[in-house]
């Protein structure tokens, strides 16, 4: 047992954790000041535009949006919870039975303690969102001009804050208690199994993540394309009509899906890269040697991200507000630019202050190499300025503001929803070329600096500004739900104008996200795969060229395939018994057209809604879900770890170019609608808005990128990852079955003999 | 200089394709037989239904589609031979330079050898097919019931085979021949440097294939877009209508994108499996000591396939012949049936007969292995069988026969043109599982019994169909000319029935031997890639874990998607042309869509949209092309082989995932159309066929699927095949440089030492 001390990196890590935690209760209470339940006298703050009408319709919304959602969260954590305790019990087993007993506890409190903490985090933003979704849609109610704009803009943006800086401070606190305890049982020179265990945690998270994204990405795209459909095509009324029982459902899903989902599926990002680089550096004597705050340099690099988040987030909401529509884009941008720059020279300093002056670390392109403060830096800054290069290449091809998403609306005019579908595909199929270059790069410097502990630094400096990217994926949907409530509870035409410009802005920022989270995904994932080879003690490198290594890497590039035609077919069938179901609704009550339907009935409708989503999201997210984690798993058990190697080098490679291509196509049909809404082209046919053939053929690739970008494409992210802890978890496991050759190698090994 | 000898192997391979040609010839007299020239007398042979004015338009549109496919070919191959001499400059040059003069000229002459027989194939095959297709609406003219059957569809099967067999024949012995004189002046020992000349035949024939496969690719889609678009969705005009100035353009593109490009890339499979595998075995000393007739094994694997296609063919026409709707489909999957099990039996007795009962080959997996006969058999059997299995597989998810196809079909009543896609794309992932488990087994199965020699003795295998696959590939576009030109020059319905239901047995078969282009440009890719490591020298295999082949990895799994981006947008922008020049041209004269505009009139509109698609596929191929061959060898040339390496494997592995999503999208969107439109469903809404909204959600995803079916996927074979034998030919050139580290090397010592 080793007594306690409190380095400066535990000081550095538990200062952050409290720093954040602090900030978002200081976030909190701004949000807070505001009510939202109709008070028995009219509003008296300054000019008000809501009589008690709009007020109570407000409230009804918004009240039915945080029943919805906590119901599904209630729900769907059930099932977590179930696999949590079932999946525990084998990891239990398989460890204890390959390792030791005291290995399979560590590990499988780290497992829990991981997946429990990505629970919280997704429950916590999914709270936040909701609370402040009906708060920004009174803000923006309640004032003009560039007063609307800033209050919006700033309850929005400070609810996404809020929600950011909690997560991110927790999931820190939390590893850290968990190094704490575990670091009173293990000695120094058996810190590499201290931290196998710890990756424990990371698979909790990813675990949590996979049916948070899948669940929640099948619930909201459902409800989505459903509404959709049934809205605008079928009986031609408007997106958010009142009279539409899909709508509550639709907006519940950006909370359960879009803000808890991601914030599960970053958490997990965050966890997995962290337990790589912990696993790598503590598997070199050298490392441990340099002491505790050498090790946790991972650790720290999110820690001083945070701190950095905090101070650039005022630059948002103080030094300089949005006060337009223009700025908002610009304003989230902006914020983006600052933290990634100042997380790249903390991050030069604090390898400076914390690793030694040359120590040796083991690989898997060398055996061991010699690693510096000045290089593990680099790895960092490539990783942080990569990650801003592949996030500002994104949004060049999913904003209306550039070439690409114009073209795809033009593409409407020439031949309809066919032309749309052609050059949106192609969209997205280009969008690759230059984030994949950059990621290559990336890869390739942080590799060729410091091997696999390199790429998961690389992975952790692209995480630094996690803060900020959950606070500006937080405040997409928020801003999006309240648009939605501000048309349900019969708001003014400007406060949706308003709404509706936070929320385009919001879909370019959340394109970016995207990048961002595949970027990382990717670099997680790879970290992870060397994590896994550097633990199973393999020098010789990975050979492609083995039978079974190249058959899999086969199997793992259809991985992703396989994958996504589950969710994409779930979301259509889904959204179909949406169609239906409303339909009948509406055949069955002409009121509910005229909009004269009694309260009861309409509650009851919309109620009806959200349980075909929620029962069909929570069906449905099994079978994807068990895919990923079973095919590692069983790949493993039978055929060792030479086609795991293949498995996961193929769904890597593969998942990346898909996910990317799917989220910018996704994204760019859903802006080039967008585009032609709001009347922005110059081209007559377009500039005539919605209604005309050409917005028809608009909708049609919108409805059919949703699944694209906001079910399939992330939930590839959690693929890669999960595949990849997953075997770093089990290394041991596989191992000890006949020395990583798997079942069925007996059978090989005859057949050879032939 | 060796004395020249007629082993057993050389009358194997020279009898087979002199029977083959005679075949051939025979089969083109058939088709001659039937004049189509409007004869001065009426029509005498037996019930005629043809009246003169029929007659002369049917004449007319023939001569016209002859003419625009002459013209495109003219043009394209005026553009190929200028490739040709360039690339054929650059070639010697840098082989000369890497290697030795007598090398550098060898090489060449293969190459331009190679490239010339590719051409010519293209061009009989294109000339066959416009000779037969107007044959075919005569014969299905001239016959009824039972009969009508009969005739139409032995003189559309009799058209392919007639294709099929000049073209493997050709193939053959254009190979033969260079073997036989490049013998005159190799040792036996030197025979390794002798196989590594030969394979530029294989380098030239892909080039050409590159070429015809994505010019004609967009060329026939641009065109069949387009004239959808137009005159489905705009105008209201039936599909192939003769007042659609598009038709005729779409009917030529049938001719030089399906028969030629398709014709052009199987003669690629077939040349490269040949040069791979002849490079492998001519590397062992072993090979070379065990005789001439042994090392030409892989050639007469060939042979032997165009006897057992040229036996099972008499099947179909003869023996068995199809006399109504239900038994076209089965008619032609007993063909390939049949020739895949009879192929196995023949392989397995070439190997014994021809092969030393043991011997030593080089390998990647391990630098040298021993093989013996009944290993070898089981490759090539491995590879015959899992062709069929996959082949029968992709039929499955394409037909309409099958549950997936009708769920597309269901999914535009639940919600149009969005579900449709939606449920389409879902298909396509979904259908890449199976055949990718089998291609996966196929390669674990070839790989562990004789290594890279085994695969592409796969390769070989599943390519001994080929003249069927051939057969089968030209009967398609043939029946489907033959209707378009019925509907054309005003033929009665019935012959339209007939025409229709030869073309949907062969859009599915056609589905079929997409399955297995895909199939065996994987295997041959692969081995490809390890001729390539072999020839190197590189005996410690590929380690995927190093930076630069990781990085590379990951650039090269994006190469498809890019590449696919280009074709699909030269589709979509040419398609947009067409409608334009077609909407103008009905808009300038109203008696064009009233029908009674003057020939002369309508004449020069065609020619105007057959100038659309020529001149936009021609400048379009260009860009594809040049990204495909300059990225390997740029990769080469500036990073070296390790760079290469994972530039191979990522664009094999990511290429075959895409490709085989990519074609079976498209089949199953053409199909579901044609499940609506021919009344197949006993769902009320589904039955009402054409004209309803259902049947116009079901033409967007058809639309849609064109280019993704017949531009981006199939082309993606040839990117797998043209890098990788690009790379084999290149071998020396790539190791001249710096040992194969390439130029940039200098520069990554330089940050290393950092």
């Amino acid at each position: 047992m080793t007594t306690i001390t409190f380095e400066i990196a535990d000081q550095l890590i538990v200062g952050a954790g409290i720093v954040g935690l602090v900030f978002s209760y200081f976030q909190f209470g701004f949000l807070n000041k505001m009510t939202i339940k109709p008070q028995p006298t009219t509003e008296s703050s300054g000019l008000t535009m809501l009589d008690s009408k709009i007020t109570e319709g407000l409230f009804e919304v918004y009240s039915a949006i945080s029943e919805g959602a906590n119901t599904f969260l209630d729900a769907e954590y059930k099932i977590c919870g179930t696999f949590i305790a079932l999946f525990g019990g084998l990891l239990f087993c398989l460890i204890t039975w390959s390792s030791t007993m005291a290995d399979g506890i560590f590990t499988t409190v780290a497992f829990v303690t991981g997946a429990v903490t990505s629970m919280v985090s997704g429950y916590i933003g999914m709270k936040v969102a909701v609370f402040a979704n009906g708060r920004v849609a009174k803000a923006a109610a309640q004032n003009h001009g560039e007063k609307q704009y800033i209050a919006a803009f700033n309850m929005a943006f400070r609810a996404g804050s809020c929600m950011g800086f909690a997560l991110c401070s927790i999931g820190l606190l939390v590893l850290w208690v968990l190094l704490t305890v575990f670091k009173m049982w293990f000695d120094v020179s058996d810190y590499d199994m201290m931290m196998d265990c710890i990756s424990g945690y990371g698979l909790g998270g990813s675990c949590v993540a996979m049916f948070g994204r899948v669940g929640g990405g099948i619930y909201t795209k459902a409800a989505d394309v459903g509404a959709d459909l049934v809205g605008k095509c079928d009986l031609g009324i408007p997106e958010d009509d009142p009279r539409n029982p899909a709508t509550v459902a639709d907006l519940v899903g950006d909370n359960v899906g879009d803000v808890a989902g991601m914030s599960a599926d970053l958490f997990g990002s965050f966890a997995e890269s962290t337990c790589a680089a912990l696993v790598i550096a503590a598997s070199a004597q050298d490392m441990r040697d340099a002491g505790w705050s050498a090790l946790l340099l991972p650790v720290c690099v999110s820690a001083v991200g945070i701190i950095i988040c905090l101070l650039a987030s005022f630059v948002a909401t103080d030094f300089n507000p949005v006060r337009c529509k223009a700025q908002v884009e610009e304003g989230l941008k902006v914020q983006l630019i600052i933290t990634s720059l100042c997380s790249v020279a903390a991050s030069v300093v604090l390898c400076y202050m914390l690793l030694p002056t040359e120590f040796v670390l083991k690989g898997v392109a060398s055996a061991s190499f010699i690693a510096t403060p000045a290089r593990v830096a680099g790895c960092v800054s490539a990783g942080a300025l990569g990650g801003l290069a592949i996030g500002i290449v994104t949004e060049y091809y999913t904003s209306h503001s550039y070439k690409p998403v114009r073209e795809v609306a033009m593409s409407c005019k020439k031949g309809g929803a066919a032309t749309n579908i052609i050059y949106g595909l192609a969209l997205g199929y280009l969008s690759t070329i230059v984030p994949v270059i950059i990621l290559s790069a990336i890869i390739f410097t942080s590799f060729t600096l410091c091997d696999t502990y390199g790429v998961a630094m690389a992975a952790l400096g692209m995480l630094s500004t996690l803060a900020t990217c959950l606070t500006i994926d937080g405040y997409g949907p928020i801003s999006d739900n309240a648009g939605g409530i501000a048309e349900m509870s019969g708001m003014h035409e400007d406060v949706r104008d308003c709404t509706d410009a936070l929320d385009a802005a919001g879909n370019t920022t959340a394109a970016i996200g995207k990048g961002f989270a595949i970027g990382s995904a990717a670099l997680v994932s790879l970290a992870l795969y060397g994590a896994f080879v550097v633990r199973l003690g393999i020098d010789t490198g990975v050979n492609i060229l083995e039978p079974l290594t190249f058959s899999f890497l086969m199997l793992g590039s259809m991985l992703p395939y396989w994958f996504s035609a589950l969710t994409m077919k779930s979301v259509g069938e889904a959204a179909g018994a949406m169609v239906t179901e409303v339909k009948n609704q509406f055949a069955a009550d002409k009121r509910l057209f005229e909009g004269t339907a009694p309260k009861a009935l309409v509650a009851a409708n919309r109620e009806k809604c959200i349980a075909i989503s929620t029962t069909a999201s929570l069906r449905e997210m099994v079978a994807p879900s068990a895919l990923v984690i079973f095919a590692p798993l069983l790949t493993g058990t039978l055929f060792g770890v030479y086609a795991v190697f293949g498995l996961l080098t193929g769904g890597l490679v593969s998942g990346v170019q898909l996910a990317i291509s799917m989220s910018n196509t996704g994204g760019a049909w859903d802006n080039a609608k967008k585009f032609i809404e709001q009347k922005l082209s110059d081209d007559p046919e377009l500039k005539k808005g919605k209604g005309t053939d050409v917005h028809r053929a608009a909708v049609v690739g919108d409805t059919v990128g949703d699944p694209l970008k906001d079910t399939s494409g992330p939930a590839l992210n959690i693929l890669m990852k999960l595949m990849a802890i997953l075997s770093l978890v089990f290394a041991d496991y596989f191992w000890s079955i006949n020395e990583g050759r798997g079942l069925f190698n007996v059978a090989v090994t005859v057949a050879r003999r032939i």
